[in-house]
């Protein structure tokens, strides 16, 4: 990225534990504020034909100290299908306002939901059902039904393996990595 | 996603010809303007390891005709070592504004970059060269050396197969596929 950046260096791209706790505060946020950059991450995964996939999702939880975070979709939706072939995905924030790119490696496993489903805002249950299920063909947008099915709601949690956090400083941009194998310690790298 | 919109619906949203040029329109704007959402999208890879990788890059040109999207590029850096291994690749777009979701399945190969370096802004040029490579360890940031390199500048073409298009509305998500095999004439899927 070369787009030139706008402000001066904030204090916390000195350190690597100052990066990590802002990469943490910016994710809490995002489940705490509709209109935080973290609110939306894309969730890239592998398809089913071998290439990559991207879709915007809702961060819904996260937990900094187990390092998890959470994701609720449709059973039926292709990420779905996508995640129990090759659970490996991730998960990127670019947060412009401080010019911080979040990029983080994930391991997802689907949660049990039992008594989960109670807790879901009746207007947001529409998310989890309809028919035909996302992503079938229709002869017009109107041949698609609301619907809601406790069945088909799923929790994604996503458990951090790796963090790569990039930002882009008016003296030079930084980057580091931080892995769940060095219990995030982290490096710097090459930018 | 299940957060609410915010405003009526626009009428390019009822046609599917109409959803496709506003994707077109959004695009070619990325390339113009450095603070339109088109302008950073998210390319999401697949990882040496089988796992899903993404990061932002910058959208330097769009062909509408020919189905086309440049992005520039070092050589070295990782994304293009996943490439060169698995060409099919996503770019992802979430325009907030419009609560329009773009995810552009393409196929990336590499462009001969004779004559295109000296088109580059020598501040630009910044981008594409640094020693260490990127992603190296450094012991400390300031271990990083800039540099320029015009072998290391490489152009990736993205060649659009497939557009999945996601409108969320307050009457109901419309959504839709345009599929290079069918000459990108769309059909609607249920959201």
């Amino acid at each position: 990225m070369t787009d030139k950046p706008q402000t001066a260096e904030p204090a916390w791209v000195a350190s690597l534990s100052g990066l990590h706790d802002q990469v943490w505060q910016r994710l809490v946020r995002g489940v705490a504020d509709r209109r935080a950059p973290a609110r939306h991450p894309t969730l890239a995964t592998v398809g089913l034909d071998g290439g990559a996939e991207a879709r915007t999702v809702v961060l819904r939880a996260v937990d900094r100290s187990a390092g998890t975070l959470e994701i609720h979709t449709d059973a039926l939706s292709g990420k779905v299908a996508e995640l129990q072939r090759q659970p490996r995905a991730a998960l990127h924030v670019w947060d412009s306002r401080v010019r911080l790119q979040m990029r983080l490696r994930v391991t997802v496993a689907f949660l049990d939901t039992a008594n989960r489903w109670q807790r879901i805002p009746p207007a947001s249950r529409l998310a989890y059902g309809g028919e035909p299920a996302p992503g079938a063909p229709l002869r017009s947008p109107h041949d698609y039904r609301e619907t809601t099915d406790p069945e088909r709601f799923l929790v994604l949690c996503c458990t951090l393996q790796e963090l790569d956090v990039l930002h882009l400083g008016g003296g030079g941009h930084r980057r580091a990595r931080f892995d769940r194998v060095d219990d995030f310690i982290g490096v710097w790298l090459a930018p």
